[in-house]
């Protein structure tokens, strides 16, 4: 069973030989390898440019050998290529913040063949370069979590921007919700159709919002989003962060497998959910700065939970920045070693 | 019924003429007031000056009449009063961090009759100031989130140093939040000598642990800390932000109340405690950036929930820096309206 084979099937909550594994973030800021290529290129030059994008994707799975090679790229490229001007330096910013109707005009429909292709073409590469390699992911960030990005105009602690057109304005909330899931769903298909064996919604932020809020304000248009993307046949991935709150509510979503923070025990997901949807998750990422024995008991005890089906390994939260490499293969050897002491 | 009745019988879960209502960080930023007053003194002077902080304490419940006085004062000052150093400017910084055994040994005990004493005498004279005022709230950094920042050495957003502690070196973590424990005991026992009718564990950074985590690294400190307070017979209110998760076993902590933030529905938050304990919440904060009507249809809607019993009405979070005044005045007059409409 190769890497894509194991992965799809543990999305469709199929037998595997053992679970596939991969770790949200592992392209990037972690690998010594990265860091040479972002000496030389800015974020954005490596998220434009296919064929480094596609090296920044293929660098931790030659590492390490993640099942799963998620394409170099930032959810904030829709943002951009809907005409916001993004920066990263000093701080993040989204200017113009989208804050009225008449902001909304301004807004530019996609063309994923054109201002966004550039994604495309780097999973193209991918696939070419890994012919019996990883399955290639692609990904989006979630219309709410974008929407956030766009009012808020950067980061945020409290939301109140967002939540003030939520509350106050929801004519225009919905507009521009409605645009902001138009352009994700074209974005996803778009990578879909160059080879992305799946797709994940990234919700960064809807973990902000209560039940009845996330069932009003973001459920809708993520339900949209993944039918729309039904008739492509890839396994779609929804994950957001503080799911503990939203767990019924993004089963909802219609996502093939629901990513599931560290705050959670996937025993107790599992009781809440019953079986209709695959797990994703769910080390604390804290944990890989432990020792390695530390690491596998953890592991081990979490796979011994999803007895290792429906379950497609990872942390319940992206890498975090510094987290020693040992930690990384740590992680990844694990994996391997539970599937192999169990087939063995 | 005065406030101070109201507030008590709520936290007990007897009856009220209309639940009491007040706001985390209430006392401070928001206020003009507070303004001209942190114009002429540091934020440190006002919280280690007894009238000062008795005066900012009473602020908003002047402005608002809110039936609770929460003490103007720092979750800090308990790892101040251990020998580290606190600074607020130009970022918080506690410094030395704590890592390791020997940095344990250097931290002091604390005598709330001297080093402490600062908040006791502000509480004695609130209580002096305000007869026939407002019920009188001491709190207190929580263990765990007191363990953050003193192992952190500031604000953290992984965690991972504390989480290292926690899992490579256990030991010196459970000696650490034992110390803590005790200090945390002491300082509220001795803000309830002063007058203080209730008091409140803050526990910022707790919802940060998985359910397992949080029952073998803060219950065991937290039953303490509780049961220690049990002789004075004031209510104890328990406050993680994200509960969600933890909503089960942060009722094993013994709490009287427990804080619940926004993202929790407060009918599915009695559906799975039960009556065991009064809840205080939980309006999302950044609601109050709304008009007036919706701020009053959400506190309504919320109200109408709980039914009003068992419940101090309050944000989910701390009131967010810049809220409106007329959002906190509309939020406190609500509630009010809520009472007299039902009475009447």
């Amino acid at each position: 069973m190769n890497s894509k084979e194991r992965f799809l099937n543990a999305c469709r909550g199929l037998p595997v030989d053992r679970p596939p594994v991969w770790i949200m973030r592992q392209a990037g800021r972690t690998l010594p390898e990265y860091q040479e290529l972002r000496s030389r290129y800015s974020f954005w030059q490596l998220c434009r440019t296919p064929d480094l994008a596609a090296e920044a994707t293929l660098q931790p799975v030659r590492r390490f050998g993640m099942d799963v090679a998620v394409i170099f790229s930032d959810i904030l490229v829709v943002p951009a290529a809907m005409g916001l001007e993004v920066r990263f330096t000093p701080r993040l910013s989204i200017t113009p913040p989208v804050r009225e109707a008449r902001d909304i005009e301004r807004l530019l429909p996609i063309r994923p063949d054109s201002n966004l292709d550039f994604v495309a073409e780097a999973i193209r590469l991918v696939d070419e370069q890994s012919t019996a390699g990883p399955a290639v992911l692609g990904f989006s960030g979630a219309p709410f979590t974008l929407a956030c990005y766009m009012v808020e105009g950067g980061p945020s602690k409290h939301f109140h921007q967002i939540k003030g057109m939520m509350y106050g304005a929801p004519g225009v909330f919905a507009d521009l919700m409605e645009r902001i899931s138009a352009a994700v769903t074209s974005h996803l298909r778009h990578q879909i159709e160059a080879g992305a064996s799946a797709v994940q919604l990234f919700d960064t932020w809807a973990g902000e919002l209560g039940p009845a809020d996330f069932r009003r304000c973001a459920l809708p248009y993520l339900r949209r989003v993944i039918e729309e993307l039904r008739p492509t046949g890839v396994p779609v991935i929804y994950y957001v962060n503080g799911i503990g709150n939203l767990l019924e509510a993004a089963a909802q979503t219609g996502a093939d497998v629901l990513g599931i923070d560290w705050r959670l025990d996937l025993v107790e997901v599992r009781r809440r959910l019953g079986k209709g949807q695959a797990l994703q998750g769910n080390l604390d990422p804290a944990i890989l700065f432990a020792e390695e024995p530390v690491i596998r008991k953890k592991i081990f005890e979490m796979l011994d939970q999803t007895g290792g089906r429906g379950h497609v390994v990872n942390l319940g939260h992206g890498v975090i920045p510094d987290t020693p490499l040992a930690g990384i293969r740590a992680f990844v050897n694990a994996v391997h070693q539970w599937g192999n002491d169990r087939n063995g």
